[in-house]
C-alpha cells in the first residue's frame, strides 16, 4: 500500500516552515511521498537533505497540477479538515488494500476538494494544525506501527537514550 | 490532573506560526495551559482569540523564567526530543496521578533540559516536528480520549460533516 501526501495552498513566502514540518511528518510517519502544489525548491532541498542523512525511501515533488493528480489517483482520497467526519468512525471505513492519497490544506482550501475526496476527516473538530492532524491520522491509521519504520541508506541514526544524545554514524 | 506545556527557544521573529501551532495543539489535545519562554504578545493574542471563539478553559503566558518554573513544578516533567527513550515504554511509566509539565523545544534545547526532566521521550527517533510530537504524545497518553474534549463558553462550534462545513453559532 502506497501512501502519498498532497499539500495544498503552500505559499512559499509564508509557509516554508509549516510545509517542511508537514513533509517531515509524512516521512517519519511512514508515507512514501509528498506532493506540494506550488513550486518550492527550498522546501524540496530541506526534505531531500533529511532523507539523505536519515534514510529513505521518501520522495518530494513540488509544482504539480494537483486537480489532475487527484482525479487520476487510483485509490482512496482522504482530505484532513476540522469540518470533516469524526476520525474514529472514518478510520474503520478507509480501505487498507488500496493506495491512499491524503490531502492537507493550508488555511483555506478550494471548495471542490470536499467533493474530490472520498472522505473528509476531522482529527478533532477544533482548530489546531495540519502538521498535527497528519501525524495523528497516520499514527492512528497504522495502529502506532508507522512510527517504528526502519529507513534505509541514511548516514546517521539516532538511538533512543534516557538522557543526552546517541547519534550513530553509518558511513 | 493538570497538563501544562512549556515551549522553549521561541524566537518571535521566526517561530510565530510554529509556536502558535504548538499552542493550538496543546489546547485541542487537552492541555490546560501553555507557557512560552520568550514574551510574544501576538502569539498570546492569537491563542486567546481561538479560546474566546471555540471555548476553554485554556491559558497562555509568555515571557517566563522557565528554569525556575521547571524546578518548582510539583509533578512530573517530560521533555519531548527525538533523542529520548521510546514513546511506547515511557508512556507506561509516566504517573497518571501527578500533574504533568511537557517541555517542547525549538531547534536546539539547552543541555540542562535533559537533566531537569524526569523523562526524555522520543515520539520516534526521526526528525519531524514539535507540533506533531506534542499531538501524538497527548493522543497516546490520553488513549485517544483528549481529542474528544468538550470546551465551554465558546461562540461557535463545528459539527462533524461528511462533505462541506457545519458551523453552529452559540451566541
Amino acid at each position: 500500500m502506497v501512501i502519498e501526501i498532497l499539500r495544498l495552498g503552500h505559499r512559499p513566502s509564508r509557509d516554508k516552515r509549516i510545509t517542511t514540518h508537514v513533509g517531515l511528518v509524512a516521512r517519519a510517519f511512514g508515507a512514501d511521498k509528498i506532493i506540494i502544489s506550488e513550486k518550492d525548491r527550498k522546501v524540496e532541498d530541506t526534505l531531500n537533505d533529511v532523507t539523505t542523512r536519515f534514510g529513505g525511501p521518501f520522495h518530494v515533488v513540488s509544482g504539480v497540477k494537483w486537480r489532475n493528480y487527484v482525479r487520476k489517483w487510483n485509490g482512496t482520497v482522504v482530505h484532513l479538515t476540522m469540518y470533516g467526519e469524526k476520525l474514529d468512525g472514518a478510520i474503520k471505513k478507509i480501505p487498507r488494500d488500496q493506495d491512499l492519497l491524503i490531502i492537507v490544506g493550508a488555511e483555506k482550501v478550494p471548495k471542490d476538494v470536499y467533493e474530490l475526496s472520498d472522505y473528509n476527516v476531522a482529527v478533532g473538530n477544533q482548530p489546531h494544525s495540519e502538521v498535527a492532524a497528519l501525524a495523528v491520522f497516520l499514527d492512528r491509521f497504522s495502529a502506532s506501527k508507522n512510527l517504528a519504520k526502519k529507513f534505509k541508506g541514511g548516514k546517521i541514526e539516532i538511538k533512543p537514550t534516557k538522557r543526552g544524545k546517541t547519534v550513530i554514524s553509518k558511513e
